[in-house]
């Protein structure tokens, strides 16, 4: 696989609690040197990333995140904030409350609200995997594929683990052939990311393969 | 100090990412035994939760928890919303970013729009002093000072680190004589609850103080 067709599939990503402009400036010059899928932000900075790249990059900001427990009501608010300000994907946080309680009509409504929020963009639907049980993550699979969300996402990077193999390679056997998969959280080398993308990832969530392919 | 004494500060507390309703019940139920100040839940089960307690125990939520680092539009959206549910107390989490640079009219005007959307509600502010220098500590118990909220508090639970002796010491030292002080995250003994008190918390947040206390 070549550099290129590596950062093709590439989310750069800076979501940390304390992260300045300055700080997401670096990232957006990066992901448009290096002409990655998008560069994923929080949602504070997406008006004023979308104004210093214009139409260069796409902007990737995140919403419910990354905790997922907000309620409907507020994530739909946040997504149709983060569209109005520019952005053009949208990774959201499912309530992992209401897939430990079984609610999959309230997850597949809330995906589908969301959507329809969007406004035509991109949507990527973060799960949690190391949180949920195999059965669990197979019905979020499910539930995903049924929605009418773009993309399925293993993890938030905030958690106790990020992307593993056998979650891919489950997701991949699990998801329609439509949806898309994500893997983000602790890629830490070319190899790995290559891995994913063999395995059936279409997109690599990370903050360091730029460096790394450097 | 006894025991009641020390329950009648506390807000006890779940805000775990993969919550249910089943373990928030729990919380509520032990909350009003112990006659606590409040149960801090996250916003997704604050209607449930007022339906269950009714006036018998204030429900605090959390608002732009745990990164900050979404749009004020979106964090004032949150708290309507949390209010319209039935919270009575918000804890809101300062923009980290904005601090870092040094946007102090920024913050100023953040806190004020959210107490202005708590309509008479408590709200607690959230500076995440794990990640901020001495000086930083000091800029936002001026700021807090300076705004219309009720409390500054230390963390969420969800960054680096918690509530230290030092940072109560160092706030009770900055604050003005109106604004109070919630220490939370990594509280875990009946000793180190007094210590906080003593030096100066009006709030702790906490999971494990009911139990330590029986």
């Amino acid at each position: 696989m070549t550099k290129e067709e590596i950062l093709s599939r590439v989310d750069h990503t800076l979501l940390k609690q304390g992260s300045t402009w300055q700080q997401i400036k670096v990232i957006l010059d990066e992901a448009m040197e290096a002409h990655t899928a998008s560069a994923c932000i929080p949602p504070y900075f997406v008006k004023k990333a979308k104004e210093y790249v214009g139409d260069r990059l796409p902007i990737c900001t995140v919403i419910g995140f990354p905790n997922g427990n907000m309620t409907t009501a507020t994530k739909v608010y946040e997504t149709k904030d983060a569209v109005a300000n520019g952005a053009d994907e949208i990774d959201m946080v499912i309530n992992i409350g209401m897939l430990k309680e079984a609610d999959y009509d309230g997850l597949l409504n809330e995906i589908n609200e969301i959507k329809a929020a969007c406004d035509g963009k991109l949507l990527k639907v973060i799960i949690e995997t190391c949180l949920l049980t195999d059965d669990e993550k197979i019905e979020m699979c499910k539930i995903v594929t049924k929605s009418d969300a773009d993309f399925i996402k293993t993890s938030t990077g905030f958690s106790e683990g990020g992307a593993t193999f056998a979650d891919i390679k489950l997701m991949k056997e699990n998801v329609g052939a439509d949806l898309k998969i994500k893997a983000a959280g602790g890629i830490s080398s070319v190899a790995d990311a290559e891995k994913f993308i063999e395995l059936g990832a279409d997109r690599l969530g990370t903050s360091r393969l730029i460096a790394l392919l450097k």
